[in-house]
């Protein structure tokens, strides 16, 4: 059986040239002890991969040039060795990138069984809403009634801080670009605010407008002139959950921070990164809270869906001009 | 009698100038029920009081424009209608910037006795040494063994937050300018490094070298190119708190921040800023553990001292020179 899988040929500067990424094919050996064969259904593409094609060690190890890359996936076990797997099984792992994943099992886990749809494990109920609820509960410990402020509200992430902090009982302001992220936004009855052609200090006080008590919690995902009105707008004893910064993911020359980091002192508040892998411990709990709103249907998640394997560079480089709503996903065919 | 005090005329821009500060004198009323007259021996000038001339209300009040200006104090209680507090005492108070104060009793407080001299009221024993160990213990959580950063290290907070982090077992690099400084640090087995000629990543880079197994703490009191470095230094789970920005407080236009910010992630570290004044129900802790270390002559504690109430305002002034080496006080005859 055959496999066909992305690999990266050279760390790029700046943003990744789509020609960085080739689409190989592989000859599968026979299954090991211990190993699984998947098909893949879905495959995740998500902004953090960015921090895995610089060649420096971050907080995860970088792709290695020549190799299948990676990243989440689900799919169905077609084969396997490991007695805790069977054929027919749907699982989520991390050997996405390709279309048959031949990997071993310790990574990859059954499906909870919801009766959702099991995409929904690689958006709502996998990793983003799984980062969502950390850094808005675990990070920056919003509670009802909070003044809550997201950047890239409409994302695969934000999009769910949003909705998780509105059934908190928050007042949430959410900030994105275009007119029908906004009008998705106001949907929710999320006070909709537009980046776009404002600096620093206009889109701070369009914040102040769509919440005049300031800000208690936020929630950023964007960095760069998102951060710096966001600081100009906090409240005493404000928490910042850092959950990622895409402004400066694909900058080549350094992009200044915001010049008004003291507010910092002025108003008493914490600034924390995250990253959601240290509390996937908690991920029973996030299951429980959360589940029971995406079956009932009250969490309204979004879905941009790119077809195809080959079209996977694209759907990763789309992430960085805001082309998605929602969780980005490729479906396999 | 007569009280002679320093009046702001107007709110500057940038740095201050010398001539915003005006002398004055006026007779004293006789003294109403619950006020105190004090003659004050020394007056404290401190960083923070520069966020008090702006015309904007951040966490304490500004100053009131044509009124006397105030600060921290000590002297000698001359008058009193308050039976808590009686002729000869000594006492701490906030009512600086002039030699005869009458005030409300209510925040007059009677200097404990531990033998020390009474200006160490307004530096070790006052609101800088409070800060300094609210710092590192309350806010960064400093523990034995960690790589401790301090930023204007031998400055009147700085000074104290290395030695008291030394005292507790860490590793401890300071950054400051003059090679007295450096040397004074070195004196104390600091890894003194300077700032001077310094990009931020070059500052990196020396702080490397002076504490290579990276920094899990942070004490940062300036901001700009000293928080870069910094951030490009931090351990997993590093903890910066976040006293001042001096680097930014005469600004007259917006000074970047740290490009690196996203470190912060990467490192899942916690910035938090805060204000000593918050934590002063913990003044007897920290008296308890700091106040027999200065009498048994442990903590090398620094004062740069002028002469004269009429040189309040420059040795004000002075603090933005770098012109200190620990509290910078004023000695009144």
């Amino acid at each position: 059986m055959q496999s066909r899988f992305f690999t990266l040929s050279r760390y790029p500067e700046g943003r990744p040239e789509r020609e960085l990424f080739q689409l190989e094919t592989q000859t599968l050996p026979d299954l090991a002890p211990g190993e699984v064969r998947i098909r893949n259904h879905w495959l995740s593409v998500d902004p953090y991969m960015r921090g895995r094609m610089t060649g420096l060690h971050t907080y995860v190890p970088p792709f290695e040039l020549g190799k299948p890359m990676e990243g989440g996936a689900v799919g169905e076990v077609i084969a396997s060795r490991d007695e805790r797997l069977k054929e027919g099984d749907l699982v989520g792992h991390m050997g996405g990138w390709r279309d048959i994943a031949q990997i071993s099992s310790a990574s990859v886990q059954v499906l909870p069984d919801f009766g959702v749809a099991e995409q929904a494990y690689l958006g709502v109920l996998g990793m983003p809403g799984m980062t969502a609820w950390t850094g808005l509960n675990r990070i920056a410990n919003c509670q009802p009634g909070d003044n809550v402020l997201v950047s890239a509200a409409s994302g695969a992430v934000g999009s769910l801080a949003v909705q998780l902090a509105k059934a908190k009982g928050c007042h949430v302001v959410g900030i994105a670009g275009a007119a029908n992220k906004l009008a998705w936004l106001e949907s929710l009855h999320i006070e909709p605010v537009s980046y776009r052609d404002r600096s620093a200090e206009e889109l701070g006080d369009a914040i102040q407008l769509a919440s005049p008590k300031g800000i208690d919690v936020v929630f950023e995902n964007v960095g760069g002139t998102c951060l710096e009105a966001a600081l100009s707008q906090l409240n005493e004893g404000a928490r910042i959950a850092v959950c990622g910064m895409i402004d400066s993911y694909n900058a080549k020359t350094p992009v200044p921070g915001p010049s008004n980091l003291a507010q910092l002192v002025v108003r008493k508040a914490r600034m924390q990164g995250f990253i959601v892998a240290d509390h996937w411990q908690h991920y029973p709990d996030f299951l429980k809270e959360v589940a029971p709103q995406v079956v009932d249907g009250k969490l309204d998640y979004k879905e941009t869906v790119k077809e195809g394997l080959e079209n996977t560079p694209d759907a990763f480089l789309a992430l960085f001009d805001g082309d998605n709503t929602g969780k980005m996903l490729v479906k396999l065919n």
